[in-house]
This record gives C-alpha cells, structure tokens and sequence, in this order.
C-alpha cells in the first residue's frame, strides 16, 4: 500500500516522499518496507535504532527518529497503529493455490487446506480440520477433529492436538478511542508449537500481534486452556485444564499450572515453578518452588493461612 | 397443535373451547394463538394483562386471568411448560429450503448454511461453518472456521467470530420433577450480535428460552467466555478470556471483566463498572467503580485487606 | 504384537517363552493375552491375583506374581508402561469399513460417521459432526453440529449434545522421565453417556485410561465443562458452566456443581451435595450438604467467615 494513502485512510498528516508500505512489525524487526508505531518511552532505544520505513509516534519523539525513517504523527500512535492494521490484514484461510502434502499423509475426507501449507510425512489430519494457508505441519503429527490451526502457525514434528483445539485466533487486542470504543487491532503474527507438544480438546492457542507465541518441545496442555498472544512457554511445561495464561507472559522449563490458574500478562514464572490448582499469579515470581493463592504466595503458607483464618473467625 | 392434545400429553385436565396453539412466550409477549406459564406472584399485573390464548397457572391464580385466556390448572406450572416445551420445538438446523447468500459474499468450501438463512454482502465464511435456519448476517461479516450459528440468531454488520465459537446453543435450564428429575426447557428464543461485536474462540452464548440474548454494539468478547441465556450485554463492554455470565444478567455500557470473573443470574451491573480478574458478583452493582474479589467488594478494599490478613496470620 | 519384540522397543529386557500380546488392561481386568503394571503396594492383592498374561514390574515384587503370568522387570513401571502403551494404540477416527446406521435417523451433509460405529433410529445428527469408530448411538439421540465423539463411545437413548462437545478425548496422562520430559499414556479406554443426558456446548468429557468414565442417566451438563479421565457422574446431577472435575472423581446421584467450581482427582462426593458457585473440593466429601469456598467448608460458614473478615480487616 502506498504510504500517502494509507495517512489518508487513518487520517494522519503526510508530507514527504511516497512510498510502499507491505507490512506491520515492531520497532525492533521493522524493514525499510515496514511501518511500526512508537509510544512506550521505555523503548527509546529501539526508536533510535529501528530500520523500520516509516514509524508512527506523536510529535514529541521525532527527534529521535533515524534518518531513514519516515514519521507519521500522531496523538495517539496506539490507535493510529490499529486503525492502519487492517490495511495489511491478509484473507484468513485462503484456498486459492495448492498446498503440499506429502504422499505419505493420512488426510481424511472433509478437510480443508490452504494455499501454500506443507504437510510432512506420517502425519494425520482427522475429519473437519481446518488448516489455513501458509502453515508448516511436521512429521508424525496427529491432528484430531474439528481442529482448526490459523494461517502461518508452525507445528513441527510428533505433536498431538486433540479434537476442536483452536491454534492461532486472533489475540483479545484493541486500541481505545476517547468515546469508549474499541478498535481491533489485527495480528499479523502466528503460533509455533515445537516438538512434542500435545494440547487438549478445545484448548484456545492466540497468535502473536507481531513474532510468534511460542509452546516449546514436550510441553503438554490440557483441555480448555486458555494462551493469550505473544505468550512464551518453555519445555516440558504441564499446564491443567481451565488455566488461563494472559498475553506476553513467559514461563520457564518444566512449569506446572495446576487446573483453574491463571496468570496476568506481561510477567515471568522461572523454570520449575509449580503453581497449585486455583494460583493467581500476578507478578513475576522465581522458579524452583510451589505457589498458590490468589492474591498468591507460597502454596503451604497459603494453606498455613486458610487454616488459621477458618479457626479465628469460628471464634472471633 | 390443538390444545386439547397437548393437555392430554402433559397430563393436564382440559375443559373448554378447543383452539389451535402454535408456540410459546411470555405473559407479556404471547397474542391469542399463543400459551404462556405462570408461577411468578410478582408478576401478577403481567397475568392480569396478558394477551395469551392459554396460560397454565396453578388455581390459586385462575381469578386473575382475563377472559380472552383460556386456563390450563397445573399444581407444578413451570414443569408443566418444560413438558410442553418440547412439542414446541422445531427441528433444528433444517436444510430442506435454499438459503438467500448475496453474490458478493465469499462462502468457503464445506459450509452448511440452514433453510431461508440470509447472508447480506461482504461477508466471508470459513469453512466448517453451520449456520442453521432463519439466520440473518449483515455485511462484511467474518466468520471463522468450524463456529456454529443456531437457528434464529442475528448477527448485523462487521462482527467477527473467531473459530469455535457456538452462537446459540440452548440454555441450561431445566423444572424439576419430585423424584430430583431434570426435565428439559426447549428453548424458543435466539441470539443477537449487534454491530462490530467480536467474539473469541471457543466462546458460547446460548440463546434465550424466550425472547433474545443481546450481545450489543461494539462489545468484545474474549475465548473460552460463558454467556448464559437472556443475558443482555450493554455496548462496548470488554469481556475477558474464561468469564462466566449466568443466565438473566444484564451489563451496562463499557463495562469490562477481567479474566476468569463471573457473576451470578438476574443481577445488574452499571456503566463502565469494571470487575478485576477473578471477581464474582453475586448482587447488583453500581456503575464507575473497580470491583473484585469472591465475595465482590471494591478492588482495592479487597487489595487491602488481603495484605492486612496475610500479614495478621503470619504473627497469629 | 510379540512380547519380545514389545519389551525390546521399550527397552526391558525379556527372558522366557515368547508370545501375542493384543492390548492393555488393569490388574484386575486383564486377560492372558493382556499385559498391564505394577506399581501400587495397595493393590498387592490383585497382583496376587492377576490374570494378565503380562506384568511390568520391579524386581521387588516379582514374587508375588502368579506363575500365570510372566513378568517384565522395570524400574520405573509406570513410565515402561507409557512407553508401551503406544504400540497398543489403535489408529483413530478410521473409517475403512462401514458404520451401521438405522433407515430412520436423520443424517445430516457433511457428517462423518466411522467403521463399525452404530446409530439407531429417530437419532439426528448434524452437519459437521465427527463420530468415530466402534461408536454406539442409541435412540432419540441429537447431536448438534461440529461436536466430535471419539472412538468406542457408547451415547444412549434420547442424549443431547450440544454443539462444540467433544466427547471421548484422551486423558490428560503422563509418566515422566528423570530428565522431567513426559511420556504419553495412550488411553484404551471410552466414554458412556447413559440415557437422558446432556452436554453442554464446547464442553469437554475425556475417556478413560482403561475402563470407562461414565455419566450417568439423567445428569445435565452445561458449557465449557471439563470432566477428566475415569470419572464417574452419578445419574441426575448438574454441573454449571465452567466447572471442572479433575480425573477418576466419582459423584453421587443429585450432586449439584455450581458454575466455575472444581474438583481434584480420585474424590468422592455424597448423593444430593451441593457445591456453591466457585467452591472447590480437595477431599471426599459426605453427600446431603451445601457446600462453598476454597478450601471448601459449608457454605453458610464461609458465608459467616467471610462477612467476619472483611469487617474485622476494616477495623484492624
């Protein structure tokens, strides 16, 4: 999309040379053909030294822009950001071109594949799965029914999804407008689920804004969890059903979230975590012990507590 | 059906002019081929107004009927009307007639779409689909793969489903026989998207016994959320991944729920409340305000008073 | 599959006279041409009497073995076990031969429906819905659009499942490496809803490792449950939306789970129990009471508990 068009379309001013804008990404990985959009001060680094074509940021941060970039002003950089998304929003699950799949599949009747999507050898698509374009199926993978994996996901060698899993919705993103409405924020990112990574029935996997969620090898989830966008979790992770992992958090090797948990986003959990049944995990907290609680702690102080808490009140 | 073969199958006494009578619906909704139930002494002016052709009430009430209302006597009126129910209830997801899909929509591959449904232009569905019968989708719809949309829901212009997600499905509501029997209420209502309402995968709303549960403009609606029957969700709310509603309950305007919140059936939240991650109403609640906790409370009395009984339990 | 060939791939080693092993069972369940584990000191008494042609266990208890059976020592039997278990796995969904399905039943378009599986008359099955083999559905049945039933499920008459269910999804089931990877269970077992039940939308029932998780008749089920494997569902109870029994619990008749509750695994819950909204069960519980909170206690002191401290934290 030409760039002076698109300024016209989510209504921002431009002045400068014209150009071809083909992408969204982040101030990190933005190309000179890419656009991307500044508004944490935290990241004036990356600002600094983003090859990103053109940036949209308010006024007040130009200065800091490269030369190679071209700015886009805006008062709310955010929403302008959201605004111009769906610009570069592709057709879901186009079934325009061929996919490749190799001979030595089992694919079942009643399944859709999208354009460009390569299947490898000894996987198993079951009936009423729906594999969008551009998606990388491993070997030795078994998909169950009613499955349905998002454009670009990655799912690489001996994984199982169980039946009605979703792998790769669109995250819960929008930008705020001052009247209180919400403007969607279309990702352009996918999900990669590594080696030997088995999710349970009607399991619910967003892809990423930009980049990817990532399920590291060997880690297994259980049905009707939950796994915001851009979330990281590492190997062998076992994560009970009914949790709930908000956006962008990151889990270490070998966490165990019992059933029910969940956690806020943006924090980390360190490796050999294990957050009880019910834990409500809402800050970063080290590896290596067991948690529980909401608002959480330590899982036998918490248990010490209710305890002591059901006596005094008998009482009191 | 005629009244009178109904009575004899629900096992009521019948006396008196014979009519046809072709659905049901409430005291305050049904017309003169209609029947209706009454049990509900609060909405006695509702009885003495109704313009119902057949009411089964208990006969403590029949005094209050108007005239043009014929009585069905029923010592259990809510069991009675689960009985009748099903002779009610329409074969679903009929597919005997054409529907009516403008030429400028793009219907995916495997797609079911019910008799007399309506999909109006721009609107692009997925494949796996099943829209039921008597549907009607406004423009530039999305649809993701393998939703299911029941009969009779509405769904205007701009929303988008994400894959998985169940549009519909009849509510969980039963009358119960003395022997602890649950006998099913077929539900006669329906399901209304208003536009720009997204909705998360995985995600169910089931329709309303009467009537519809509305879902209103611009509402956002995360994975895995629990939207019971008859509930009404006000414009621009936010509801976030694993929420429950149960059935009944209505949401003002920009009212959000954090993850894994709930709240209990036939209670009203006001404007722009928010309810933090994990808080679960259970009585009405005034708008403007931050709630959380289980018991709800204000977020940050609740905040404070778990730091407060932390700290009390580790020296007592 | 040779047994000799069998503890050569799972890396046991095997002296004495070969012979066919078909499948997996229990202890107690197991044939002469079965072969099962050992690795509870509690269930001494049924390796004493264990008619399995094959054991997997350690050393230490090879004595106790019948002269029956023929032992495969490991020092890790679960896990050998779950390496085994693989080679029994059937392949899943087949559909090679064909299902045996009454005249009078209402088959939608895009059903698929696999080897061997029954389904009797006045049985509806909808558009998009997956059932596998060896499937049996009784009467009267009606399964609505895109549900999934797994291999060897048995559905009887007049059962309704709601749309996005999938029935019959392996257990959530690993032995775990010292290197904390984790090793898939095949599970060998199915799920049998008894007559008159019925399962909410998206919800999720996994099947047993062996054996069988039964709900049994009458019992309703709302959406976006989760019941694990092994699970026993007395008849007539009713289990809210978003509630979560964990595996091998066993409820009574009439047992009422409010929404969002919870229970672990290997419980039992009393006949006619109720368990508020939210409540969550760590240990068996004697039936005909009202339960809440979590840790769980009766509801009407967690009530008191909870109004006490909220005011004595005001105060203090």
């Amino acid at each position: 999309m030409k760039l002076s068009l698109l300024a016209q379309a989510i209504s921002l001013e431009f002045s400068g040379i014209d150009k071809e804008v083909t992408s969204f990404a982040t101030l990190k990985e933005a190309t000179s053909s890419q656009i991307t959009f500044f508004d944490n001060p935290k990241l004036l680094t990356d600002l600094q030294n983003t090859k990103a074509g053109v940036v949209i940021l308010s006024s007040a941060y130009q200065e800091y822009l490269p030369k190679t970039s071209q700015a886009l002003i805006s008062d709310n950089p955010h929403l302008s950001m959201a605004y111009a998304s769906v610009y570069f929003a592709k057709k879901a699950f186009d079934t325009s071109s061929p996919a490749h799949i190799s001979e030595k599949c089992f694919i079942s009747p009643n399944v859709v594949i999208g354009s460009n999507s390569v299947v490898e050898e000894g996987t198993e698509i079951m009936p009423h799965v729906t594999i969008g374009a551009n998606v990388k199926i491993g070997k030795n993978v078994k998909i169950f029914p009613n499955v349905v994996v998002y454009d670009d996901s990655i799912i690489k060698d001996n994984c199982i999804i169980q039946a009605g899993a979703i792998i790769g919705s669109d995250g819960f993103g929008y930008a705020h407008t001052k009247m209180g409405e919400h403007i969607k924020i279309y990702h352009s990112g996918n999900v990669i689920l590594e080696e030997d990574v088995e999710v349970g029935s009607n399991t619910t996997i967003d892809r990423a804004v930009f980049g990817s969620t990532i399920i590291q090898k060997g880690t297994k989830i259980d049905n009707l969890v939950q796994i915001g966008h851009n979330c990281e979790i590492g190997q062998a992770c076992i994560l009970v059903a009914q949790t709930g992992i908000s956006g962008s958090t990151k889990l270490g090797r070998n966490v165990i979230m019992g059933g029910q948990s969940a956690t806020a986003g943006h924090l980390e959990i360190g490796d050999f975590a294990t957050i009880a049944a019910r834990g409500g995990v809402s800050k970063s907290i080290e590896g290596g012990k067991i948690y529980g609680g909401f608002p959480l702690t330590l899982q036998n102080e918490w248990l010490k507590t209710q305890a002591k808490l059901a006596k005094f009140f008998k009482k009191n």
